[in-house]
């Protein structure tokens, strides 16, 4: 409270924290009082609510609002496993594969490819959300099938978006993980319905997301009982026009220090241009990331989206040696890329 | 192409471009050659596809992508008629009422208040997106009921939000015009379904959303038959703290130079702050704004959300007969608030 | 402190405090301490000093740091006095002029134009800051001998940038008050020995400066012994295209909150585009600004710099008039303006 | 030129690039006229001066301003020696050493850290740019001789900003090599000035600066006659809140395919935080960055600037090794790291 805080607005504030069914504690001190209010649930707008109140000099959050991605309650880090894969264990994951799924042979050549490169999940979009109504949007369930058939041939697990609640179904039928793209990361309701779809969740980081929001909206999943969430940072926005988005790279040791949750790079997103590709991928695992996420295509300048951003067979064949490379700098591995590097 | 470009290239961006099915009109001049490309519909992502083959030294776009939001096709501007009120014509609309719909004590109380002090729509909302999932999240279909029962009461035409396609049905039982929320502004899914419900919407800018994309996202909802959108802009993520977002008031002329649609400010979500919300809202009206939309509560100390932005009645009392006295300065009416300020 | 600090860190806070020459007061709570800071002066960064020991849970700022411009130890709104213009007080001051002096008959035409539409003030650089050391860079000292000449033609007070201390006895051998730029906005030392110049400093908002920052910038002046500063809001950095900077209106409200001095809206410079100016000086004004500064030209199209951004003399006669009634709207006044408007 | 474009337009453009001493080579097609601009100087505006021009459909600059900084007529990467140091070549570059210099002891005892955990360079603060006038703004000239002192001990090459010109002589009599300040990044006289004095300068990268503008004031720097020019960036303004700037380690390889300058990272300006800048040293130099400049303190808590991002001694220590490893894994070496790993 301020210095001068009366009584009639002390007994004011403690009225309105028991009205919430918290309790107050009050150290009367020389000069001022301290209100501190205990109880849950606490309302995380507790802080707007109580400082605009007569009285009232400041308003301190001592606890933090994450409950189940934070540390306080889960001391050890999350890993996920997916098919063969560990993923947010000692070995970097990387997750390789065309922006959008065009055809058959397009997503089975790329999956093979990512694959003898010692990729270890295929990603691809069936369901693409686009900027504009009139660019391609995914093949839909024919697209599933086809990272499904993709995924027999070659033993990769899948990683595919889900769009809108009424898809979650179908696309449960087919993939390992769902992907929450970034325009849909404060999609609550889609977040509590993945959330109760039984599989592990990758969501995107939101392109004007702050950290401690896109853990709260981690917590949206989690609430519901999925523990398999994955973070992963996909470029911010900001004023730097010579990148698609500002990979913000200080997301990993930040997270880590928040969340026991893997937290993955997407550097294709971020850069939107293949030159750049393998410099951000090298600095996101030697900052610390669980694994990366590349757009591969047999074809980038033919690409029905991203092409500009995507690797070539060749460029993606040329970067794994040098991901494992570093990822051995930073004491982890990648043991599939080691394979190749030793080859 | 650049100087260079060899025949192999030319040819080569020729079959490209006309495996999109579009046409090529070849300059060959003296020192480069450019080539035009005709045909619809033209792929929004021509652009990156074509700048990365060989030989190409710049792609520039002459047509812009705004089929339906833009003036071309579409050359008077939109009004929108919603029960009395006329949106987009000479009168600045002014849509008031709380953050979330509590009770309905506090949102009849509240419709009374904004009808008297001239607002022309009720706002409330009956399910809320909340950054965590441990927040007040909404009535749900009661709040919808209060609000039905706020406009038998006062007349006010109401306008609430809708956060999934699966709750659309409930929404457009009870409501005049649907909002969507910042967050939702590219859950293309919603703003599909939301396009097919028949009612007017107004959509709200994302936190990170380029007037550009902005545009895009109201094609979403227009390609589905629907002409009847309204913009508003809600303030932007910049780097400065001392509001909650940034408004970004030269949204109303940019997006008036683009298109035909109306434009509404919201300067509580923008400002976060109840102290800066009147010289927003004059700011606003100042610049050409079809319309305001205000949080007002009754006691806003008391807020379940959003209390530290929202006016109490007495403060909006105030602003509505500044607010007509703007707009007439730039050549509007305030028809209800001109009857207030001339009481 | 947190609750668990021990003896030891709580008596190595005390001896910290006191070592910078402060005093301490502690409150010894049931389950906390809090140890109050007193005494001058405080530095700046005690927080970040204080918050990395050990046992220390936060640190609150009780009192802000705006010794010399904000409101406590000065509780009238300043004003100030320039030839025949009151800045700051009921009537709102425009400033026009041209990007560039280029020629005596460029800058003469057009002080008197402006003149004849109201405005109050002449601006016009002779020293440009220019991204590009291959720009032009104005014609120095010849620019502000042709500046006199057209204050002595017009007897309008003139304005213009200084760049660097050692050009400052030049400029204010002409100029009425000095401009220090937005690229200069944390020059300090340039901002010491502007403070020490003994005439009026116009302070321009740096592109990714935030509002507490630009007042502690002007702190620096205001140290020197010189009370007359004025702040120009001209558009920050964000990640919009559309626009040169976005303009953040919200700084008007914000500034005039925390501090006595005026501000100005430079809409110009924040559109970069000419047709924005007039929606953005109306907003500025409607805002609660104090006055405006909008370049002129009497070519934009050959303006040597800024002419995409340049106002024709036929715009600015049109803009003016309804500047006046929106400042007459806001209960200001625009005397010359109003002139014309009544013409 | 636009579709309709007529002669009179066409010919008014030509005139117009005619009249700044550039020619025009005109290509007739068969649906519009494409104009080509030749000739030098380009003004770097020459764009905005004709996109404005009636009947002008757009402008585009085939050819990039970077005359000096680029590639083009520079095509071997630029190295600078600084005593026995080499930067931009194969090793990694460490700078270390405090924000500021505070005293004799506390420089000399860092400077014999920094240099024994494998450091190549001592970097320090004698003039300290603050945002507030009210905090410890360095030692002046009895920090330079400090300095001079601790590179006599040993042996290290020292950096120091300068932060106004009339400061340079006094700098220039002790520092090795010039840093020019995020704040002064974009003061033209300075880095002109510091363009004379012959030594080498560090240009530290605006908060807000554009990488294309970065290269631009860097060939202020180099248009006097300096080829000597180190960029280092260090974190841009976002508006994420848990670090006190965000690292833009995209520039890292956006610079190098523009510029043959060598390329920094400041991993404690850009986190702001002690516990970040291991993570976003290992990033920046498998991003490729040619250096690192990192603070380090003998007792953080105690600093009298940016204490809470400076890394103990210990701290330092442990992270030389492990940049070592990094640099190694990317093709670099860090010899006196490597040293210290192999000990």
């Amino acid at each position: 409270m301020s210095r001068g805080a009366s009584r009639v607005e002390i007994d004011d504030i403690i009225r309105r924290v028991e009205g919430l069914g918290l309790g107050c504690h009050v150290s009367d001190g020389e000069e001022r009082v301290i209100i501190g209010v205990v109880g849950t649930p606490m309302p995380p707008e507790l802080d707007q609510m109580l400082e605009v109140h007569a009285g009232v000099e400041s308003v301190v959050r001592v606890t933090k609002r994450f409950k189940l991605t934070g540390w306080d309650f889960h001391p050890q880090k999350t890993t996920i496993q997916v098919g063969d894969v560990l993923i947010g264990g000692d070995e970097v994951t990387v997750i390789a594969g065309p922006c959008s799924v065009e055809s058959e042979e397009q997503t089975i050549e790329t999956a093979k490819a990512v694959k003898a490169a010692g990729a270890h999940m295929l990603r691809g979009g069936a369901y693409k959300p686009r900027t504009s109504p009139y660019e391609f949007r995914g093949l839909g369930e024919r697209g599933l099938q086809i990272l499904a058939q993709a995924r027999a041939e070659t033993g990769l697990p899948i990683i595919t978006e889900v769009m809108t609640p009424a898809d979650i179904d179908a696309v449960a039928a087919y993939t390992d993980v769902f992907q929450i793209g970034a325009r849909n990361c404060q999609n609550y309701l889609l977040l509590e319905e993945v959330g109760k779809a039984g599989k592990p969740v990758m969501l995107k980081r939101g392109l004007s997301l702050q950290l401690e929001e896109w853990l709260l909206a981690a917590e949206y999943v989690m609430a519901q009982g999925n523990p398999n969430v994955i973070l992963c940072e996909r470029g911010i926005r900001t004023f730097e026009p010579s990148t698609r988005n500002t990979l913000d790279v200080s997301a990993v040791p930040v997270i880590q220090g928040l969340s026991h949750l893997p937290i993955f790079i997407d550097p294709s997103h971020a850069a939107g241009k293949r030159a750049l590709v393998p410099a951000l991928s090298l600095a996101g695992v030697a900052a610390g990331a669980d694994g990366l996420m590349i757009e591969v295509h047999p074809s980038p300048d033919h690409a029905l989206s991203d092409g500009a951003q995507s690797l070539t067979f060749a460029e993606f064949d040329d970067l794994m040696p040098r991901v494992a490379t570093v990822a051995r700098a930073v004491g982890r591995t990648l043991a599939a890329g080691d394979r190749v590097a030793s080859a």
